[in-house]
């Protein structure tokens, strides 16, 4: 198989440069990892035990590789590999006596990843906690207070983690506040925090490649009853979508349950977006967990739980985790650890 | 056209979402932009003279909109399109009739976007103009000094520019000290700035979603013989590089007119990578100026000049400036404006 998705080589290798491909025998034949002469020192230090390749097309070589060591079924990518790169592959493979059948091979890393070994629960956990620990430093040093804007926030909060040994920040800053709480997915601006105000909050640490991924949503001042209500929600059917995860379930059944909590009290609508995602070396991989989604859970998956109600013009909540689900139900690790109950900031 | 790439989506329509797709017609049909509905708003709010479908499935939708509206060929961007996506793409215009052929318009988006407007010329200066006053602010409060890690001086940068203006940052800062400048991406750690080190920054601001890149070597403390020799020599390099931009200019000649200053020193192979390349909406776009490029130069283009010269163990050199190719020879326009004289700083 040839694999040419970075972060598909980086998890069977262990090479993370920005130019790479995996050649992978079904026999006992030593994998070959190809990278260009600017990744020579990286790709000898990150996979010792592969045969490196320096080469710029990558995986054209490893095309034409594969086909003069006479494989006669090459699988490749073909959620990954473009429709040109395709052409390329064919015309390689051609050049090299032609015998190489190309097979798609969609989404074969993807599914192996999708299962943490417990190295990898490591790095995830540290990232967790980089991000636990800034929300924390945030909070304590009275950060979330009406005046500052969000990007003061999210600035302060990402230097946080960088603080705590985050290597980067996992992605965007999340800091909606006030109306912008009711938008999903808010990009910080200079809109300033005010009494009343919800106050969103969802962002991650990036550890050795590991992300992590939360959302906490806090009231400035004081807390209306509606707040109140969409809040105690959004807790409740977090907690459900929680306890859902067990190996085997259903992936649209553990959507269904959280789902279900926020339905029946009429605001099924306001939750627009899936109920969570696998994360690992991507921020989102798979399982998606959804109304659409297919597939069961895995023991030893790392996923995130996390609902929302978004009432446009007002505000919204979100409740985010990331857990690692158990080999029996009710068993999953909650890394991201920042207290969950409503937090008022005064 | 089909129009799946995200950045094309954005120069062509104005929408920035991270789900989007763009229909355009080759008559005065109106152009279709679909996204879905976390960003119902948003794209009404940038795209505002487009009609907007809200689809998750973007490219499938349009491509059945355009089988559906009787166009007999689409064109698709065989350079982003999945062989999986090009799969589904068939099925949907089978599905609408079966009457649409697609063909493959790799890279024609992306032409367009070689040449900058007024506007993008804008938005970039500004970006550049964030990184100048940045490193100039970093470097009057004496933030490069022996003691200091490399990771603290790119994050003491990176917020500096976000300071001046910055969205976000351009890419990974590099800051390489001592050895380390003589690897051409070095990721920042803790290595510690030390009296006679060459220290080596390569970093950018983003602004409204175009992006500076800019390099500078220093030297701490006291500059060896050979620090300063190789110093002038990227140095004039450099220089000859950025004479050598004209409208019409073979792309390998600029390469060649900075190379050869280096080769004619002996240190041919210490250079290691191409010339420059494109910046706009990706930090990395077309042209790519370097010794195996093919084309010409376009007036209106934004490049890099940046050639460098690296000693294994030693250190290395790399001067960079982004640049508006002029209509006339010599008469490029300097983006970023930070002095290259060699700052030997105590």
């Amino acid at each position: 198989m040839l694999v040419t998705d970075l972060i598909n080589v980086r998890y069977l290798s262990g090479f993370s440069g920005s130019n790479g491909a995996l050649l992978v025998f079904a026999d006992d034949r030593e994998a070959i990892l190809a990278t260009d002469g600017r990744y020579r020192t990286q790709a000898a230090a990150q996979a010792p035990d592969l045969e490196v390749a320096i080469e710029r097309a990558v995986g054209r070589y490893l095309a034409g590789q594969a086909a003069d060591a006479g494989v006669s079924r090459l699988g490749l990518e073909s959620n990954v590999v473009t429709v040109d790169g395709f052409d390329t592959l064919t015309n390689e493979v051609g050049e090299h006596g032609g015998k190489t059948e190309l097979v798609r091979a969609a989404g074969t890393v993807e599914a192996l990843r999708e299962i943490k070994d417990a190295g990898e629960v490591a790095l995830l956990r540290l990232a967790c906690e980089a991000a636990d620990a800034a929300l924390k430093d945030l909070v304590t040093r009275g950060g979330l207070r009406p005046g500052r804007t969000e990007r003061e926030v999210s600035r302060e909060l990402e230097g946080l983690m960088l603080d705590h040994g985050a290597d980067a920040i996992s992605f965007e800053t999340i800091v909606a506040a006030g109306p912008n709480s009711a938008i999903p997915h808010h990009r910080p601006t200079d809109a300033v925090l005010a009494d009343g105000d919800f106050v969103k909050i969802d962002f991650g640490a990036l550890v050795a490649g590991y992300h992590s991924d939360m959302t906490r949503t806090f009231v400035l001042g004081n807390a209306a009853d509606w707040q109140l209500e969409i809040y105690q929600l959004v807790a409740e059917s977090q907690r459900a979508g929680r306890e859902a995860l067990r190996p085997g379930a259903d992936l649209r059944e553990v959507d269904g349950a959280a789902r279900q909590v926020i339905a029946d009290a009429g605001y099924a609508e306001q939750f627009s977006h899936g109920l969570g995602h696998g994360v690992g070396l991507q921020i989102h991989e798979a399982p998606g967990i959804g109304a659409t989604s297919s597939g069961t859970l895995l023991a030893g998956s790392v996923v995130t739980v996390e609902p929302g109600v978004y009432l446009p013009g007002r505000g919204g909540v979100r409740i985010e985790d990331t857990l690692v689900v158990g080999d029996q139900p009710a068993t999953a690790e909650l890394l991201t650890r920042f207290p969950k109950e409503l937090a008022i900031l005064a």
